[in-house]
């Protein structure tokens, strides 16, 4: 028996990962709300890159208490530990191309596009630093484009992102997606197989926790919440 | 049986680190550099993401060809499909904690600090984009301290990064350092117990592969290829 605590904050695309797969795979979890940016002593004792999410896990039958950060290494962590289905998958080429566009969202959709609208839309906000920079926001919705396109090249072989199953690709795509649909910033006009696909994520049970996030001085898109959008 | 072929760059921290790994488990691969920013069309079809390393896997009794990209994807599937010693860990929480603190040199270190100083130094040489901009040199100047004493402060208890064995941490954070150790960016002075955990690993047969890398326009630091430095 263990209680898990996941640390997280809303617009994290990388915490929305984690809350998603521990839904998935039934695992029954705590969420604390954690103003990463604020650099709280007791925060930067659980994780000194103060980044959210952070795991922390306490095992009842020999009260020790366990700590993952890093959103991957979480995701790994709890494949390993909690038995059931595998989002990554069984079969070794399936699980490296799992992991391949896990990283893609995790870093190259990240850094060309979530990062730049979140930083100047919401963390600037947050953090009183003034308005948007017009031409980050801007970068962010030419790169963006071509990453629709790339989902809905793979989808046109493959009924999930890697392969037959839905996987931690799907996951993470969704994650980085959900965060900016909150925002209104995805297209969801350009490609309606990508649409569909992600109506079929966000209809999933996992994903409704989601819908509840709130985010302050932020209202969500007038699709946020709809499965019919 | 099965033949590799890793796409590498030189300056690659993450081409660096899974041509560490593979020489570590003994596998034996050929090395293809690729000029990744020109985006040959025949690269994009082996990694749309066009970035190195790309591993690219003959399998010699069934003559299929499997692809492995984003070098967290590469580790996990070496680590998966060939035996031998894990790099990764056998506990399921010394893996957690080796891959959390990849993860740290994979992202934070790399964005705060190597990519600062490769962009600006060599990408911007070799793409004929101008003089580095000193604001991005001194940025990664003064993250690397806070690095570097984190370190520092992780083998205050323990014989490697993430415990008493060598993983993949040591192999990610040495990448790192070893780019920057070429453009002699790296104040070893600074730690010593950095400096010695860094020449262990210099010591390695794994890691003397580096020491021919060429790049064009770049001379190697004084101690690049010095184990005693």
């Amino acid at each position: 028996m263990a209680k898990l605590v996941l640390y997280h904050y809303p617009t994290s695309p990388f915490s929305r990962k984690v809350r998603i797969l521990l839904a998935e795979k039934g695992i029954e979890f705590t969420l604390k709300q954690e103003n990463f940016w604020e650099r709280r002593r007791m925060f930067l004792a659980l994780n000194p890159a103060a980044q959210v999410p952070v795991l922390q896990e306490f095992d009842v039958n020999n009260k020790q208490t366990y700590l993952v950060s890093d959103s991957v290494a979480i995701c790994e962590y709890l494949e390993e530990r909690y038995n059931g289905i595998s989002f990554i998958g069984d079969d070794i080429f399936e699980r490296a191309e799992a992991r391949r566009l896990s990283g893609w969202f995790n870093n190259k959709f990240y850094y060309e596009v979530t990062k730049l609208i979140v930083d100047e839309k919401i963390y600037k906000f947050l953090r009183n630093q003034g308005e948007p920079n017009s031409n980050c926001i801007r970068a962010a919705k030419t790169n963006i484009k071509d990453h629709l396109d790339y989902i809905s090249f793979l989808l046109r072989s493959r009924k999930w992102l890697a392969g037959e199953k839905f996987t931690i690709a799907d996951i993470t795509a969704a994650s980085q997606l959900s965060v900016l649909d909150f925002l209104g910033d995805v297209d969801w006009e350009r490609n309606p197989d990508v649409k569909e696909w992600y109506c079929l994520i966000k209809s999933r049970p996992s994903f409704r926790q989601l819908f509840d996030d709130v985010i302050p001085g932020f209202e969500p898109s007038k699709y946020y919440k709809s499965l019919d959008f």
